[in-house]
């Protein structure tokens, strides 16, 4: 019998186990570090994983990711060089992100901040209401988890960009690409969402040059991975009053330390890195699929370009 | 020339007058209270008209409200028995109302209310992430404002459900109708927006019997009018627990009196009726086609039924 190891130091009491068992029934499930018989593993479904324990797997065909994003496994020095990495390509985690990206658009674009605060004071004051077609906005990241958000977006109307490594076909939304458009995209996103992956291109690419880029006012919302971030460029950004509020899903350091600045900004919103959270069920479906790809020889879905590292 | 008479006491000095004429170049437009010569009104264009605004106007053809309301014409002694009411339908009011209700609805579906709470005091904790398809909205009010709302929720994946007077058939929406489907309707929509008109029937429709038919820890979205709302009836669920949170856009009196328990209670969201403001520009031409649909003998586009009162 084939077996998964499945390998998440803080998930390891959870439903996971169980979530992939009930997925791949044929399949033995075991949860690192009770390995057993190295030789019997087939297939690693994982997150931060330690290095050790992607170690002397002789049999492995597949690592799964329980995320979209693998960033974290190209700093694992143990990570086998010839075995497919898979990222989670999820309905329920794509629905998820574009909640996030939708609810915090609206927010800005319907200044539901100023509203807030008005009602913090009594006040009862109508504030402009912007048409959606007359709304730019700007998403950073065009694959399976952008592109949804983005779709949706302009199916509310909105006035909807997108930018991405290489050129995308998106009905009403306009694709921009390369480092040689980023400025000319920067530059019309009114509200700005970032669901990149992180690799050494996208490292920092919030910083203090791609944020002066933005119209002033603008509104930033990132939900990709904290490392996009130079933190210390969006403070500046935001205290000088070019950046108007950003919403940030994701950051350097998570949890957030206690007494990071962004917890008590008036600007920031925090949320503690729940844009999508992987629904084990339906996320093990995925897996089970994928691994009934490989037993019938039928192409993986989701496989990491190793290059590129998304 | 055909004149046309705009009245609206709180826009006599705004952009409306300007709006109207540039959407209508053939007709003069007068702003009340300089009417001239009555005889020349053929239209009456308007919003909380004053009673004697409408009297003596002898060749007048229509009487277009602002707003997609018009229960504000059913107090008006004055109001002439012969002449067409005409509601407004403008896909820029609908849009309006779709963004604001997506909005509170992802709010509530999302937790936003907990994570701003858990910012505030620096807590980092994932809340959980309810699928859109386990998430029941209900929708009160299924016309061309509510079916819009319904459909983009439906879009996003919720298990939307709707409830109108009579049947409708919408993609994907569950339509509920008539008093004697309000209660199975109720129960279960965890989340409810209203935006419904205010009608005889519809007035006081939110109060402690219906909030009680919610299940407990149902959210609330009102947005249609002031009237829907039995206040001391929401206030008291939402002390109970039962209800959770109730976002308000609409009043008994507006502006909310600065003394009123809604501005500070603690799961009170309020805005100050701005849901959706009509727009000037695009209502005019809305006005203008209506006014070449009477010119050219075709049927007017959103007659009221005074029988239903919308």
């Amino acid at each position: 019998m084939a077996a998964l190891l499945f390998i998440s130091p803080q998930d390891a009491s959870g439903v996971w186990p169980e979530a992939l068992a009930r997925a791949m029934p044929a399949i033995e499930v075991r949860v690192w570090p009770e390995a057993g018989d190295r030789a019997d593993i087939e297939y690693a479904v994982v997150w931060k994983p330690p290095a050790d324990s992607l170690r002397a797997l002789p049999n492995l065909r597949a690592i799964f990711s329980l995320g979209a994003g693998v960033d974290y496994l190209f700093t694992n020095t143990e990570l086998p060089e010839d075995v497919p990495l898979v990222r989670l390509i999820d309905p329920a985690l794509t629905e998820g992100m574009t909640e996030y990206v939708l609810y915090h658009v609206l927010h800005y674009h319907r200044y539901m901040c100023e509203y807030q605060a008005q009602q913090r004071q009594r006040v009862w004051r109508e504030l402009p209401q912007v048409r959606p077609g007359d709304r730019t906005i700007g998403i950073m990241g065009l694959g399976v988890i952008g592109g949804d958000a983005a779709a949706k977006l302009a199916l509310l109307g909105f006035s909807v960009a997108g930018w991405s490594r290489s050129a995308k076909r998106l009905p009403q939304v306009r694709s921009f690409f390369g480092c040689d458009q980023l400025d000319a995209f920067l530059g019309r996103s009114e509200i700005l969402a970032c669901v990149l992956p992180l690799t050494p291109e996208t490292e920092g690419i919030l910083n203090k040059d791609t944020l002066a880029a933005l119209p002033r006012g603008a509104c930033v919302i990132s939900a990709g991975r904290g490392g996009h971030m130079i933190e210390e460029d969006l403070l500046a950004a935001l205290d000088s009053g070019h950046i108007a509020g950003a919403t940030l899903d994701v950051f350097h350091s998570e949890p957030l330390p206690v007494e990071h600045p962004f917890w008590t900004h008036p600007k920031i919103t925090v949320t503690p890195h729940v844009a999508s959270i992987t629904n084990p069920f339906t996320a093990s479906t995925q897996v089970a699929d994928n691994i009934r790809r490989i037993q019938q020889g039928e192409a993986l879905i989701g496989v990491v370009d190793r290059q590129r590292r998304y």
